[in-house]
């Protein structure tokens, strides 16, 4: 009997070159290393599908993926446990469920959730270089608030986009449901919630923002280089290793 | 002229055979590379003494290091910066002060503190698992603050001590300042501050602690535990990546 499995996991991205198998490269993947662990426990040959489609580099707190198998014979509440006695130490299981047969975790996801967080102090971290950007000069945060504010909405986002090798949307409009920043101690966490990511969108949001909160740009021109759909009036692209995707909903 | 300079590092210890050089080894160790760095910028064979001697996985985040110089050209202010253009992102240079030449980073040291933390919860973290001791299991933290009120004061440790090799010290007694159990959600603190510790002192109160916790010992079995002198009745030496050198004093 075909059943379906939704299983959510986190994990240290720093180790992964991304979330989505490089066919014959030898690079290793947070796909790859799961399937190899759900075919082992499985018997059969699993294949998964993940929600976001996370670069080399950026971590997960709440990444979902399902697959299906036709000769499964784990109960789902064991199913926890077993991954994790296979799995690396950076990639942890954390729940798993049977969902109906028609469940697909990338189309089905009505919302993804991502934050940029940002280490914003005069001298870096040896315990958050792999989970936060090192920004060490003061940056005016209220700025960035005010001008995520002009992000939320429906846009076309075409401005924020990179051009992923060859594979380019006809659609690059967006709904960002939520585009905010917030500041704890040392961190400053750029907050993005939309119904889907164009590629690197998030991280060149982020980048925008902090060209604003470095004040080279002001908050308002966030307007203009949305109209423009022009990606050479956005700012930076900022690294990897300070994105993690947090939260999918369905 | 001969000057002596006291630095702060930060450092995350997971890819260092702890912190003293080990000559012929071929091992990396913080002390190496921070002399590495330090003979660099002098010109001349640096030396440098550490106020905590940390073990291999053990993290730092305010180890004390001094060392003597005949002809230093950098200002005392200029010396982070320098530094940490040259260290590896995970040793970081916090402040550099000029002291009076007698001033000793070990034996100056009038307390240090540290800092032992377990990670508390059902499922392991894949962000936390380099900075903490996993441990699924439900823990009475109650008990183990209790337990932890035994190890205050100056006692004889020897219970405490694990054998480094060859060399043991004449005397065990050392005056604990503080021993101190927190929690905050998902991680369990264990915090100490002494006028010196003997090997492997920390992780071992850490590890008979935890059998407190797990209710495998009860509190008043510390005093037992302390007055025996006897290595083997007290817990398991628990691992190095959950302990932290947070504070030294002078």
């Amino acid at each position: 009997m075909l059943q379906n499995f939704k299983i959510t996991i986190a994990y240290d991205g720093t180790n992964y070159h991304g979330f989505q198998k490089q066919q014959g490269t030898g690079l290793k993947t947070i796909q790859e290393v799961l399937e190899d662990c759900l075919s082992h426990l499985s018997g059969e040959k699993i294949k998964i599908i993940g929600a976001g489609r996370t670069d080399a580099g950026v971590h997960a707190l709440n990444q979902v993926i399902n697959f299906t198998v036709s000769n499964w014979k784990i109960p789902a509440g064991r199913i926890v446990p077993a991954l994790n006695g296979l799995l690396p130490d950076d990639i942890v299981a954390l729940t798993a469920a049977e969902m109906p047969i028609q469940f697909h975790a990338r189309f089905g996801a009505k919302a993804k959730t991502y934050v940029y967080t940002v280490y914003n102090h005069p001298l870096p971290s040896p315990f958050w270089r792999l989970y936060s950007y090192f920004v060490p000069r003061p940056l005016d945060v209220a700025a960035c608030v005010e001008a995520a504010n002009f992000l939320e909405g429906q846009h076309d986002f075409a401005s924020f986009m990179a051009m992923a090798n060859g594979t380019q949307p006809k659609n690059t409009v967006r709904t960002l449901y939520r585009a905010k920043v917030t500041q704890k101690d040392k961190f400053i966490y750029f907050i993005f919630q939309a119904d889907g990511f164009l590629y690197r969108m998030v991280r060149l949001m982020s980048g925008t923002l902090l060209e604003v909160g470095k004040k080279k740009l002001a908050p308002q021109e966030i307007i203009n280089i949305l109209n423009s759909c022009d990606r050479t009036l956005a700012g930076p692209t900022v690294p990897a290793h300070g994105l993690c995707l947090v939260k999918v909903e369905y």
